[in-house]
């Protein structure tokens, strides 16, 4: 592959199209074999592309294509389907669809890009339901997966074992894991506990030629016992936003706590440099975005709050996994799981 | 209530009975009212009760009751009902059923307390699962109670709906907040967005006549935005295990922070205090233990880790429980909605 073209909706976000066109900007700089096609209102975006940040070199491999309508918060995510066809979201993964990009990029409306991913990109054979996975940081150097994350509920135990596989093939691809550990989020260790689906899902792993390991607990999230942990979408997003939660809170009272008194406030001044490594370990705007996997192409669905940076890095987490070649891999992972 | 009558199950926990006799100790000099009845090998607490802790004031509101066996961590929970009938956590329960004790504590083998809280002590009228409600703490001055946290799994829409009575009635009594907003764990704000269980569940609670604000997000748990957040056991201890997590990784990272060089070892001595104090809101010791709501009595499960101080604290929650007859209100709650 000579070069990764990526669609990206500029309209998405809250800080949109300030920080979706100033992390595009970002990107083209930082890899030279980025192709970006800005998706939006045309006049806006060409207005938008005179200021001087846009080099003649940033604008050799920038493309304009022109979405007028805009998806908004309150929009049902089948919006696209037919109200706002000529939404950014929606023409973003049309480019996809049609091979003009190779990946797409959106920090908007979640639930809008699940939609178009699935429905316009369209679900690989084999895949009854996408996974969007969320890797978790933790103590070791790569994180640990959890897949799934919100894409869908009510998962049945043959969806679980699906994004098992997607998860493997992620985490051995994008973040180098040989043979990854696989476990299903459970209330115990023991085989026995679970929910009637957790139980059903861990049998299907257990034949499935994925490194199985068994039950997850909450807290292997955090400790890197594994490095895939499949859940329903219901569970991995009350975890995932969750665990957003338990951060701020933790921020906000060690910031509270560091400015207390005037030896407090000292104190903090010669702490913050290492406080502030940690804490952007642990900032998922370093992810930048979260890849849907299970669909004929690359979609990297990033955090509504999305700055420029996380921008940028969603950029590039849809560049590793066209480098990675996910969906060819993930397609032939579950020819492989079905013929086991 | 002249008196509080609490079974201690001594034999509890990683750390007993050394642990559970300086809590029984600490929580009896600390509360004049409380009489402890300690349950475990008599010969061993006999024993131990000649030490010169052991004043006789202390001794005179102590009651040692024999119980030989002791369930062990990988026992199934059901062994108390047959196998270990003369287990500890048996005992303890035993002794509550039958009047001679108000509540146990127990700091063992969760399920297993779950089972004799349950079969032994006894469900109250109109409860068909009891649930294990966690106060999480928050910026407020009173926390988001989350209920269920792994008594129950694959729970019906009825048992959420229960769950939300019992939390409510014991943000209320316990915590005192008046007239408890409650939310059931979703994956989105809108009221379309649930699943099958928990939009059925939400039907029911907005016909409840609790406070029912709809659904709540798993980032809700830490922002103090609802009093009582319903789900199923299984994602509640998910969950609460996360958090757990969570909070170790970044007191570890942030403890690594302080000591990554001389500068930010002398700062983090500065920091010192407020930090302790902050971290302190956050310690599950602090609470002790985990009510089982929906009982004929007050039984309060403690961590399998829990030191002295977590063991005071979780005879202080059994007497806090007992103070408010929460129990009985229940039972009135159960009544009062039934009807409505």
């Amino acid at each position: 592959m000579s070069a990764y073209r990526i669609a990206l909706d500029v309209m998405g976000g809250d800080f949109a199209p300030e920080a979706t066109l100033l992390g595009a900007i970002e990107a083209l700089k930082a890899w030279p074999e980025l192709e970006i096609t800005l998706v939006g209102p045309e006049d806006l975006l060409r207005q938008k592309c005179e200021s001087k940040e846009w080099t003649v070199d940033l604008k050799a491999r920038t493309t304009i294509v022109h979405a007028p309508s805009v998806v908004e918060f309150h929009d049902h995510p089948t919006i696209i389907l037919k109200e706002k066809k000529d939404s950014s979201i929606r023409v973003a993964a049309q480019l996809v669809r049609e091979g003009a990009c190779d990946g797409m990029v959106s920090l908007g409306h979640t639930g809008a890009a699940m939609v178009a991913s699935t429905l316009v990109i369209g679900k690989l054979e084999g895949v009854d339901r996408p996974g969007l996975a969320s890797p978790m940081p933790n103590i070791k150097s790569t994180p640990t997966i959890l897949i799934e994350v919100g894409a869908s509920i009510d998962s049945r135990p043959e969806h679980l074992a699906c994004f098992g596989l997607m998860g493997s093939i992620y985490a051995e691809q994008v973040f180098g894991v040989m043979n990854p550990t696989v476990a299903v989020m459970s209330v115990g260790e023991e085989e026995s506990k679970g929910t009637e689906v957790t139980l059903k899902a861990a049998e299907l792993l257990r034949n499935s030629g994925l490194n199985f390991k068994g039950n997850a607990e909450g807290r292997d999230l955090w400790n890197g016992k594994f490095d895939v942990i499949v859940c329903d979408g219901y569970v991995g997003n009350a975890l995932l936003k969750s665990a957003e939660g338990t951060a701020k809170l933790l921020k906000n009272g060690i910031k509270e706590a560091l400015s207390s008194n005037w030896l407090a406030r000292l104190g903090s001044l010669l702490i913050m440099k290492p406080l502030r490594t940690f804490f952007k370990k642990l900032d998922y705007k370093e992810f930048g975005g979260l890849p849907l996997l299970g669909i004929k192409g690359v979609s990297i669905i990033g955090h509504g709050s999305s700055d420029a940076r996380a921008v940028k890095n969603a950029i590039r987490a849809a560049m590793t996994n066209l480098e990675h070649e996910l969906p060819r891999r993930i397609a032939e992972g579950i020819v492989k799981m079905g013929s086991a």
